[in-house]
């Protein structure tokens, strides 16, 4: 039950089984540094390649391919007073005819109050001169090393995790990732102080982050796209990832009907009766080289 | 500020420029009596025809081309104890080579209990042997006769409504169609007792309804797609149709865009700034021969 | 076996149950005057609307659903000197960010030269000053009234044909459209002199046509989606629509299935030998409402 | 002017890069053996692992990121008689709902006879019982490694090439491939007897090769996804991988927009009057993660 501080040098944009910049037993904590999605850390300095840079990748003993690795969201504190976003919107986000009048793209500032808990624009248009926020804070970017000896940019999500931007990765959510590799190899980074679904303009409002993260293992557990439960544990969720939406929200309805099956005792033809009348899906992102589409159910009702 | 009860004895599979059965004044309200997605009422006898049979068209005296209809949801009443769905999931939810392993569809029977306010199967396999869920009475297909001397199926949903099937349609929302033709014609029908995200067994508990709908026009407002307001006022909302979902989500997605600098002075950069950081997506319907997708934005943030 | 001279001086906007403008016999042959995309006829008057407004509607005696309306090609002929395309290419053929670079959409006059069988632009950019192009003329829209009381714009294709947009509706082919309403209704228009695989510019080479087309009934033989034969015979085709591309593939590709198992004897199994090793897919429209694509199988390996 | 003669005791599953099989300098020759998509090689013999293990890679002396590597294709041989094909077709080809009644998956054989040029399943259902097949030698998996530090497996194709299946890719084209990393690091593999457009039932015919290649540079031509020349060098190409195929043809049709423009000087509108009107699009395939479409102008209409 060790406590892990971290705090990397270097940095990696690809999820793959890279040599281990840290060890940890299951069970054990992480505070970690990360550096936001340009690779600038929490001073300012530019210390890590676009894009996503990430923290890792972490060991954890006795990780198995078959294995889900288990990450709980402790906290996530910016860790400098300043994040930024892109904008307009995506131009993959409206419709063909309109990202023709698009203006360019460009960077904005936002100022993070972190005892207030809001984030401001520092130089806002007028209609927005008023706009304060919440503080949101949310992993962009993480995931395990893929299986099959792939090496996954970070600007991508598949099966192994990776760049979901998907908000409910909050503090007090819990991630299952399939193990891929002996060790795991867990990466994390690309925080983000608030996001709306999708992440539209194609970012959240990016920051370095400091991250405690508690990292387990679920021996012989074999899943095949992202697991979890949401902050305060009134659901349970899988996230799918591909393009276009209709097949990331596939995997992720096949995910949640395995899970169901196997762990609850809930049949297809159950499962179709609970599902049909009660999930809920949020787009995670449709901005990226894959979307992502998370599938949610209430504990309440499967009995969990 | 007439109160109409229209119990209709013939109705549309089609949403088009069909002889008015019925013809109010803006303002009026409308106590209508509808069918279930296989045409049977209240009194359990067939009476129309798959799918999704329509009580309508109405006429809306002044309403013209470039107008809005507004339809608030004041109430909505299974008007029977029986309700009904498919399952189990449909094909095209799940992953392709998941389908094949799919048992054939077949028909579930819920019991609806209007004073507990809850639905359950009337004969539900082990798992679910104690499953009791809220209502959450929603109108499944309901729109306006479509420009261009169209007449559209109620099978799918389009620019002008129609079978969006998203779960926001309840009592204390509201929502502007785009007027098509003279008189607006608006139907309505395919009530659910309840219904997840998506549709995604093919139906939601399919009942008979009577739907109390206050119509009123909101002259020369020229919305490209279906607008509105969820019940309780927190969001406005737009609705986009279209396959794959990602071309839903772009339709829904420019048309707040449109909305937000024609009616609330937000232009494109501001909006990218406020969509890109709080916006919702709700996925309405992944089964109809198009999906629907809502983008939703708080009327918090947008200073309404 | 009659010859019907076909000049109809009111045009339709949507494929649907209208009243009959012209009476033939199975086995009969129409002559018949189309309008180009935007209405205008072979004198240069604008005598319809927009979308491909079309020739029609034609009751074929004893056509009922069920059965297959036979369409056989057998002349294309431009009717003025003068032809359109729209340019640049269409938004959402190119990647979303290339879209924004796309100059505004204008159009461009082409010459016809029908007795060289070439077109060219009238005012061509230096770098194409000496483009010419052989005619290949085509129909652009055609089909029959849909079933279930729709009304389809003719911007749209669909099971009923409609605006499918394939260079293979050349003279010299054979097509069937599934009989969906009591005479079957043909309805045909926008002639292109010639153009690319999947209309990517928007148009073809838009003129008025003389079409000389053969009408005959193939009784009790309830297809899904339009089918036929080549031109010169070679192949078997079937036509899918929707959006994206990969359902319209989907629906060609079961349509084929269908066909080669109740028409040939093929069973699933020899089909998936058959069609693996030696289908072609032709893209016939990206760029409509709903896309088109074609399966092509050579009528040598099926044993036709 | 060197030629190798390859034949190697290690595959790899995915393009990276990895430590190079063998040096070659541009304008050498390889002739190389190489396994069939299951590892097993011309004597029967299992020696790589699925999928479509490569030979490789190759360093190439001087290639350099900004590069193309262009690689002509002298020579496909297969170099055993029995390929093999997996049935039925696969389920995210047919419409969803058919999917559900497709037989279970197996794999078939069919005796290649060189000598004959021909292929015919060496069990054949009766319906095929006199199918005789034409052999047309393409490759279904060759590339670069990708840049970036990703490594890539070879189920999916994406702008470093990879597992495209186009049956394009046959003796006498030439493609090049955007160099990702020093030395280019060339593979290739997963050769196909022949193969119908899509991939649609999961396989060619596939078999190990003796492949003969000729490797070149060319230098600081910076393109984003593989083009080349077709075999007799009628048309000029390039491929798009993605999800849809809509997206694919995006990526194709944006590269050879670019092409066009940047080696032609034909600019964007003199393109899209071009490209619309004589335009081709072939499916390569619609099976892998991610979908090939290739888009396809003949060098007569482009000045080459």
């Amino acid at each position: 039950m060790t406590t892990h501080h971290f705090d990397p040098e270097t940095f990696c944009t690809t999820l793959g089984a890279h040599p281990p910049a840290l060890r940890v037993q299951p069970g054990d904590t992480v505070v970690m540094q990360t550096l936001d999605a340009f690779g600038v850390d929490r001073h300012g300095v530019a210390c890590g390649e676009r894009p996503n840079p990430q923290s890792g990748p972490i060991w954890v003993e006795d990780a198995e391919p078959g294995d889900a690795l288990e990450v709980t969201i402790v906290r996530l504190t910016p860790s400098r007073e300043r994040g930024w976003t892109r904008f307009p919107l995506a131009p993959n986000v409206v419709d063909p005819e309109r990202a023709a009048q698009l203006p360019d793209r460009e960077t904005a500032d936002w100022a993070i109050d972190l005892a207030a808990g809001t984030v401001r624009l520092t130089d806002p248009p007028p209609a927005l001169a008023d706009l304060v926020l919440p503080i949101d804070p949310m992993i962009g970017c993480f995931g395990v090393a893929p299986a099959g000896g792939e090496a996954i940019s970070t600007s991508t999500p598949g099966p192994h995790g990776g760049n979901m931007d998907w908000r409910g990765f909050r503090a007090g959510a819990t991630v299952w990732f399939p193990v891929g590799v002996p060790g795991a190899l867990f990466f994390a980074g690309d925080g983000h102080a608030r996001q709306g679904d999708g992440e539209i303009s194609g970012t959240g409002i990016e920051v370095s982050m400091e991250m405690e993260l508690h990292l387990d293992l679920r021996k012989r557990w074999p899943i095949r796209w992202p697991r979890g439960t949401t902050a305060g544990g009134a659901e349970i969720f899988t996230a799918g990832s591909a393009r276009p939406l209709d097949q990331a929200l596939q995997h992720a309805t096949t995910e949640m009907l395995d899970w169901l099956a196997a762990d609850y005792g809930i049949d297809t033809v159950a499962a179709s009766h609970l599902m049909g009348q009660t999930v809920g899906y949020d787009i995670g992102n449709v901005y990226n080289p894959a979307y992502t589409v998370v599938c949610r159910m209430g504990v309440g009702v499967i009995g969990s």
